[in-house]
């Protein structure tokens, strides 16, 4: 089932670099290996912000709340999530 | 390119039925309209309120202020607009 | 799975009594049918509101919004939806 | 009688992770405690957030507070509360 | 036990003036015997504004929930209510 | 006359503790001063959160910011103050 | 002693234009009276806005919510109240 | 022209007291300046709140963030700016 | 000097189509009339609402309310109105 | 096509001072760069406060977002962007 993400990061400015550097590249590493799974099945950035919105294909809220919860960047993240189901006016059959 | 599209309808509690549904209806149709013409990636329903989560393939803002405003549901909508492009985690070459 | 559910009723002013009362007394009963089925777990009064919260066990977001919208106060509500999962500080193994 | 509760945790990023922790399994074991004691009725994780919404079975706003300012996360979260009662559309006589 | 409620009473504007008359007589006539009671322990109006600030004194938000909900202006006030407890540092050994 | 005052405190999180033990100790002895003063007229807290509510009874606005920048504890509280005055429905003669 | 107050009027969109008048020049007729008498020291409109910000000077809240709740407008509109006080810097030995 | 300008000091707390209390004395000074030039017309303080309401006289937008921007607590302020004209119910022939 | 303006319109849903447009056809003349005299420098449609964004070039806060004011949708827009002057690292001289 | 977008910075109070200056100068150098390039069409100083509002003009969502991201203050500014298009109304065949 799918449920939409929208993450605004907001890093601490006292961060040194290289720790966020490589905050940044697990997060990258392990954003990748859930959309190859399907799981993260839609990753948008939004236009001149640090912040990107998703769409999660999950069996349910505990397995995204694992998910969220184990990205690197968690704690410097503002996450809202908003459950979705099938539009009556989709052409498709399914959740696309 | 990508727009983000939140749309929450109220309609007037006083509309007549048979207008509301007519206004559905046609709303319907040009949404499955521009779904298969492609203008309108995705459309899921938001679980438990009468509102939606869209992403529209348009070739700037003129196209997609054009597409939104002809909506039938137009005037009893609130209308929330993100630009999206892609991000640089994603796994696509293109915005998908 | 469990999604957590606070809904704020808004009748209009100008809602004739008998309609008022016809759409609580039908509203009432499929409440109670849905929480003798065990789709509509819990659901408390907001003291000093014409509001409540309930939590939902539903199979997915899908059959939570098919529940919502055929409430007869839906069109009259406005709905905010959290998903929920066990705690890791729960006594519970299950989500209770 | 019952409080519905909302807790949202925001630990400084520069606290130390050994505090955390520690601060963490305490909260941890106080939950638990009052769990079993029948105070903290319900307690459940809302997806994608750092946040739980809880059920408190107190004898009035004096315990509560007592309860909530004992955690040791109480100085980092913002917690908003809600007075709770049986709902005339509840099927069961008590406040379940 | 103790809550402080804030009221704003929001009348339509098309309500014949002898309804409102006659709400607010009853309206008058319910907190004052509320009052005496000891029920309503505190009226206060915000100056400039159609609004009180009240400190109810009850067996808990069960009766709160009911006093407020048969207020004749119930249905045209937004209400918001915080449970109290004595303070630390007050003076007075009770919630005075 | 009366200002209704509602005070947040949100203390540093390296506020060493000793200097926040000095600087409650003196707000509470303050606070304590002025309700026998007949200044502070109500003091309650807000269950749950580190804020309280209340009344002050003052000569005016000049007295009253005198009294609340003088605190201890004033540079780290948010403060929302409303003007009070004896509402039309009191069963009290006075602003009781 | 001063009060700040911002009010911004909506008159109903179905309010007969002859009622929205009578109701301005009384308005007006009241406003004139109070700032002569010297209650309504300052009174500015907001450019843009059907909106002023104005400076009351009275005895106290009691007066204050008097004068405001008899302005013909009241009942259309928002109002926001500010205690003021002489300022620390100002040049003036009063609170002008 | 005139433009009304709520000012709201947000000091670090850790900020040293002597530059506190030297960025203040400055501001002081400034402010008593512009006061005696007549650009500064008025000066209030908001009870409760380090916050103040003002009145300037400026010959436009840039004149005015030239004043404002060179405040020495600027850095710490929050800012809302607000365009005033004269209200037609105004009894001065100018715009005091 | 310059204004910008942020006009949302909120025509009420039972307007009759003949009003709404002949309101539309009078606004658009008086738009395009003051467009031409150099005094609503630019208009922009915000794609998706029925919404604009507008500089104005004025002589004063006196004069902007004059134009805002007799726009034939001022009763049904709201208005967000923010002081513009030539920023510093701007490659004009003027305030283009 | 355009965007309207409106940056307001906020700068960390520890940062220093010659840092800030540096991040400024090559702010304003790429600012300038990017106006005279055509892609940074309008920038003005919003009055009284560490903002502004600013008209891009680019060739979509990903160049806008490669401009902003790649300003140097670009971790210490809020940005909210809104697509803008031609308005019907305006008496220009372009944009402007």
């Amino acid at each position: 089932m799918l449920f939409h993400v929208q993450m605004t990061v907001r890093l601490p400015h006292d961060m040194p670099p290289a720790k966020a550097d490589e905050l940044k590249a697990r997060e990258k590493a392990m954003s990748q290996e859930l959309q190859r799974a399907g799981r993260w099945r839609h990753l948008w950035r939004i236009a001149g912000r640090y912040a990107n919105v998703s769409v999660f294909d999950v069996s349910g809220p505990a397995e995204l709340h694992e998910l969220l919860s184990q990205l690197p960047l968690f704690p410097y993240m503002d996450i809202e999530v908003q459950a979705l189901c099938r539009h009556a006016s989709s052409v498709h059959e399914d959740d696309r």
